[in-house]
């Protein structure tokens, strides 16, 4: 099943997604709202209602306010080797804010303050059940589904401090969706991730690179405090960044960024002159 | 004036604290729901029901769930120098989860996978009016108020990585409170941070040893990103954290660490036996 939260008619709805036709699941503004429920998966295929033509919907991060945003670095092997480091045993882990987030083709306004805006393409998944302290096995039933993110970074800002989180946060600039694709129809094994910048292919790489799963980050972060429904995770970004490039290679305006997984879809953001 | 979140009678609340009596400003469940109406002060200044003995009261974090919660790292002149740095030009930024927040008097769980358990005293300030590029004098009007934290840090796991965060969000080693000072009643210029351990002073510092100011870190936070009312800002730490003494202290079983600010009051919190 896909899930998604759009914007439409004034307010903005959870959704099912059904090949081009959006069902929208009411009383629930968005997949945060419906996740929350414990029976979301129910309420998502039950719904029946008159349903919106995907291309008059505007897509939005499908969960609007997650309660926590956690983010990995350094996941996927051939990334970290182009960074100059080596395998690390635990993973790097940052946060964003509900705040960062923006939907899978907004544009993103580039940044008079920090001209080394940067892609990174991601894999992200949504916590459906509430998962603390749980080991691997037990971790992979508390995901919810998986869907697409671009961690935009702004690597000036980033590389201020040793700390990445100033570099991360920026309003608006992670696009995230445009669609929550639920843990049973998404095949991470053979899945391959694509990023491109006006049509050139930046990073391509297949999500068994990754060093971390998505089970064994639950099963690491869970350690550490409570993942409860509607968290989102980012699990890093592979091979290919622009600031990692010789030369290196930044997001200007007019640019158009999109990552792609097969099976989730993509997000696509055009890059703008700042407000 | 000074405002907090009590849990009295089964349900929480928001209070304000006059010399030992807590009236409760009704219809409001902690002070970040009151202050998300824009008239908090009017609602607290007015609030005048049956009060409530303080020493009845379990106090809880002022705000529960802040939407946000940024932590300063190396910000105190003669920390950065124990640690063997020089002073920045930015502040090092880090995040914390309302999960990782807990009450200015509860007992804090000692942490059987990290025997590092290392005190940070701590100046935090609670957003009042919303912040976005905001500069340094529109800045301090931003805030509601002052009060105290604790960032328990757990040091093997903080570094693990470069990135802290996974040694700073452990579910309720946060202790804050144990009231929001509203800035007017606050002289951060004359007020000095102690920090014991079973009653040995282990950090003691003036804050005007602190290098980025509350009004220039929402100056900078806010170029980033919105601070919103509720957010909250942990200012960072002085020298004498037990990580950094020779030979260096940990926190365990038993011990009781307080962190008091003049002015603001102390949370005060034992360790105990995890669950």
């Amino acid at each position: 099943m896909r899930i998604a939260t759009i914007e439409h008619g004034g307010s903005t709805t959870a959704v099912r997604v059904d090949e081009g036709r959006l069902t929208p699941i009411d009383g629930y503004a968005d997949a945060g709202e419906l996740l929350a429920t414990g029976r979301w998966e129910q309420l998502a295929a039950e719904a029946s209602g008159p349903s919106i033509t995907a291309s008059d919907a505007v897509f939005l991060p499908p969960v609007l306010e997650p309660g926590k945003i956690l983010c990995i670095g350094l996941n996927y092997r051939k990334h970290i080797l182009e960074m100059g480091r080596e395998l690390p045993e635990y993973p790097s882990v940052f946060a964003k804010f509900p705040e960062t987030l923006t939907g899978a083709a907004a544009d993103v306004e580039s940044n008079p303050l920090d001209s080394a805006m940067d892609w990174e393409g991601e894999l992200a998944f949504v916590i459906g059940d509430r998962a603390y302290r749980v080991d691997e096995t037990a971790a992979e039933s508390c995901i919810a589904g998986y869907t697409v993110a671009n961690d935009i970074s702004m690597r000036s800002w980033q590389n201020r401090t040793p700390e990445w989180l100033q570099g991360k946060m920026w309003a608006r600039t992670t696009p995230v969706g445009p669609v929550l694709v639920t843990r049973d129809e998404f095949d991470l094994s053979s899945a391959v991730l694509r990023t491109t910048v006006n049509g050139e292919t930046v990073q391509e790489e297949e999500l068994s690179d990754l060093l971390f799963s998505p089970a064994q980050l639950i099963a690491y972060l869970s350690q550490i405090l409570p993942l409860n429904p509607g968290d989102l995770v980012l699990t890093g970004t592979p091979g290919g960044v622009g600031h990692a490039r010789r030369p290196q290679m930044y997001l200007h305006e007019g640019d158009t960024v999109e990552v792609e997984i097969t099976g989730l879809g993509a997000v696509r953001n055009r890059i703008t002159a700042p407000a």
